[in-house]
């Protein structure tokens, strides 16, 4: 509570008379600006305060996987700091209600001036969307050019730069396919799992055909329905099948990262796996509140600005409306749900394997 | 404060005793149910509670609208409880997350149970979307056949009604229709506007020429935006292009209802416009709120079901996706915008007409 | 969408480059500071940008208030801003959450370098504070000083200037003082609100005396019920009483604002009514919203410090929470309910008077 | 996906046309009710049924804690559904922004028929609060009678089972007194503690007295806070100053569980103690919500009945407003960070109790 150097003033320590100083209108011609712009420059600087910080807990992050062995202390505190990051976005959300409070017409007022600026021209937010994980490939062009076009060159620089280091998606895909879980000695976890898919799909078929409330057509429907799920099954079973969803595009996790990333979710309640599990969720519930916002920006766009063309050039709202499912970046924890099979058919573990999956410190003698 | 018939209690005012026993987990077979049954019940059932009063609200609002004639008295009630209904939709979102506390896991130890229900037989919720004002048109086939093929005969019949009746579209476009702000006497507001349309036009065309900053290819690319613009403005001025809008899909609100809200939008500031620029604001809250719920809707399924066929037969995910945009009602509102010209140019009206659309009771006199 | 000057460009028109400058951690002594110590400087930098923004907009609602006369366009725009303001409140609120994801044991790894910094020392909030109407009797001393003692000389000034300077409630009072609601000519009000009091109070008397079901001690609680309700009636319907609670410090409102408060929120369904209806409730919500903001303040503090004393040497919890209800500057709108009577015994206006109330421009002729 | 038995109906599952038949107004005597009373009803059915999920969630979490040995399986099950509920209270709290659509002149149309039901009435929100470990000693008297007098009397009895049974307090304090890590093998950590307790107080007393910024009377008031916080940690480090603030009613958690929670709160990071730091923090954010959710419904009736009495005979506002912080359960908790010093001050653990507290499963053969 004490401090040997000069007392600290909260408006000094916080910067308060250069804060305060960076909101300068541009409408008005030196004039009365317009008075929305005041809240249309707070709103996109605190937007860009909050990425500023998401940036600094997903660095921590990333230096954290960027080891080359990491232990479970850590990764605890980095699914806090994670965590963090989804509190952050919650409120990224929340705040475009305070957006939303002007309207198109008040917008007009001083929409002129900001030309040919827009909110695509933030290198914070193309960072953190590079950091994550997302691919250069993955991108839209905007405006029919490079996504980072349109910036200043030592931000370009930065996104640039971004695109080449190791993302969170990279790192946690090694962090995965380094974890012990996928081998467990002496068990061959996955032929017993490929048994209970195959009983499961089966007693599926004869309870279909054995329904005395169906008809032949609906029998035939939910049959093809069975087909489907086996068929799904087999992309986790079969490293082949893997590689040829990924080689269309349609999956990007490694085989042996998609199995323990599995694994974890099959196995989540035991205690050495709450952390993997607790992280697993994290990194799903960052690409589903970045897509929020995304759908929750494209809405307010079309509603401020209808059929016109964005202050950037861009189409507006078909142009944000297009990034959103497609910037997801880890779509294949979402689609881990296809190869889970109820708990009633989880094989039951060997209890050597169990007795590694817990603690230590047992509480018997206590 | 006091009340001459018998005493009320809490527990019986409530119907608690009904109420907390319609709570009947089918998983466990006659042993303990799944964990987590009683979550997902409790769930639909909080859903289905605020159906239920969403469509006591709308239809009080379908009630004022469908008389002949509107006291402005009227549409203010008619707006508060529309603003009910938005702050109920809040609720609905913020209630997936409740939802989303149980885990694909967790979702499978009863899944079976439930075959082949599902949230798309709540019969509340699609009365809600008729009444609101959703063509049977725009509804996407599920499972091959009509939305409402796999209701029972009742929950049918109130359906194929609520198609029939009036929708609050309907009405609120009649009311628009017949508002007195279309055609002022002795002022051609719209010969007015199209001239200030055009000015800014020129203005902008102007600026792009003379602009020493950018290139040739930019000029010329901004002057194809300015092109566009004018195109779009036509929509508004010219009632045959709006007409073949109308028959290509594009448009769906009429000519005269579309000018009468574009006016309501522009001078929104005037009292007596108060009640019904907060009445189309509303209404575009209602549908921006729905099609935030699809979206967050679809986004937990696909976590919780993967590429799995969802309990009803559908496809899951990808037939909710699809619905998102699709079911936008009110979506000529939302494109107003594309009409709104800065308040600097809008036309100023006559004092007569101004008088006319403020308050006749002067502060003058007291 | 043009513009003849140099292009915007988004990270320049922001200031992007002063305004992620801002963020100096003080831990470390030039060493990795405390990790979660950029959190707490941009949690605190987002609050001041917040403050900077319900200031403008308030402000901008003192200037329309502080005109000798407030046309109803201006009331409507002001309502405007003074939601905005409450849309703003609810982020305070919910930012919480995010300072909330750093725990107790990391704040101490950078509480000692705050000293004797402190939330105390936000003069913006304390601007805000007065400009609504705080009282400066109504603080509590801090620290055994007037509030504002540990600030810079020029912030004092501010907030030494803000508690002469004319304030919302103040304007708002004299607003209602003039409005024309109070005194209808040729109908007096009051008299038929005396009377209709008067015959809600004998109803009720009646009915508990008239009630099987109850007991004589029941009874005889409830006839005391109905005389507090009737003395609390009497604090509208006399001005003397009304000028003895304001004496006695109970009362702040003048006598005549809150018969033309309470006469907006027994009529407020006329047209005439929405927006000054509007306005009173803005003002509670903005009073909630404060007093919601500080309880959460309170708790958070709680659980960051505990007993111990604040950073700035306050009692950290106790004091916070004491200012909680102390600090509500609209008490007097809360009371109002306290004098509702149900619309079925609301006097009917005179159709005079109604007319007055309504809008001039009739939709018979459309 | 399949079942044998007959096929589920949505709206057979959720008991639909049960539910739905609830919803009973009062007011109309007959005729047309009042249009609010239905929002009335909703709403608070709404409450009711996430109360018996809340309890029903809770009930599982009591079962765990009830056993003679908890596994960390177990806990981080119960865990996670302790999360749950307080999602349910996030969703408690934001219902009341339906119920404020009401506004107090509407709840007057039908507050008569409620007499004397009452909120207070509800047996589910009083057994949530027993079965956490409300004691009923902590409660207001109610209409000076004992809180559960006006219930019928097989929900008296059922409230006064819950004061009996074991609350989660209890079974918790239970739990945190047989964790093993209060007294580690060979390693006295408390002794430890005290000195790095008593090492960083007298460095804080050295620098206030180096502080040249500082006046003689600065200095003495900084020396009194340094004495203040010593005593505090007094309560920790000596068993019997703890009993007697418990004799005092100023601590309710046992000297032995209080120190068990310090050290989770100490240790938090290491993977053993993750669950329980989060058990801990869970049972502090129910607690926070539950309050949360008192103050804004205490606010909420003040705003819609003023001074009124409300309809259970209760002084409304003021009664609510005393309960908020006397009814906290787990107020010890909150205390802890009292005793919290800087991780750079927490004595470093022998490599042994490290290595307990750590995962048996190593990375370093994978």
């Amino acid at each position: 509570m004490t401090n040997s150097s000069s007392p600290t003033y909260y408006a000094d320590y916080l910067r308060l008379s250069q804060l305060l100083a960076c909101q300068q209108p541009l409408s008005g011609d030196g004039h009365k600006p317009a008075h929305d712009e005041m809240l249309f420059i707070i709103v996109h600087q605190a937007y860009e305060l909050w990425f500023k910080l998401c940036l600094f807990e997903l660095d921590s992050v990333l230096e954290t996987f960027g080891q080359d062995s990491v232990d479970e202390k850590q990764v605890g505190i980095a699914v806090s700091r994670l965590q963090r990051i989804i509190e952050i976005q919650n409120l990224l959300i929340e705040q475009l209600r305070v957006l939303e409070t002007m309207t198109a017409l008040d917008f007009l007022d001083f929409r002129d001036v900001l030309y040919p600026a827009s909110g695509f021209q933030s290198f914070q937010f193309r960072l953190l969307e590079n950091k994550l994980g997302m691919l250069p490939d993955q991108r839209l062009l905007y405006n029919r050019e490079v996504y980072y076009s349109h910036l200043a060159p030592d931000h370009q620089r930065l996104i640039q730069q971004s695109e080449k280091g190791p993302s969170l998606f990279a790192l946690v895909e090694r962090w995965l396919e380094r974890t012990p879980f996928v081998d467990f000695h002496g068990f061959d976890f996955w032929r017993v799992y490929r048994q209970a898919v195959e009983d499961m799909l089966a007693v599926d078929r004869k309870a279909i055909l054995a329904n005395t409330h169906s008809s032949q057509t609906e029998k035939e429907s939910q049959l093809r329905e069975v087909d489907t799920n086996q068929e799904n099954f087999e992309a986790i079973l079969n490293e082949d099948k893997h590689r040829s969803l990924i080689d269309r595009g349609l999956r990007r996790l490694s085989h042996r990262a998609t199995k323990a990333a599995l694994l974890i979710e099959l196995y989540r309640d035991e205690p050495i796996l709450h952390m993997p599990f607790q992280l697993l969720t994290a990194l799903m519930d960052i690409d589903e509140q970045f897509n929020a916002w995304r759908y929750r920006h494209a809405l307010m766009v079309q509603r401020m600005i209808g059929n016109k063309i964005g202050t950037g050039g861009s189409t507006g709202y078909s142009y944000l409306r297009a990034t959103i499912d497609k910037y997801k970046i880890f779509a294949d924890l979402f689609n881990l749900s296809t190869f889970l099979i109820p708990r009633s058919r989880l094989p039951e573990l060997p209890e050597e394997v169990k007795k590694n999956l817990g603690f230590y410190y047992s509480r018997r003698d206590s």
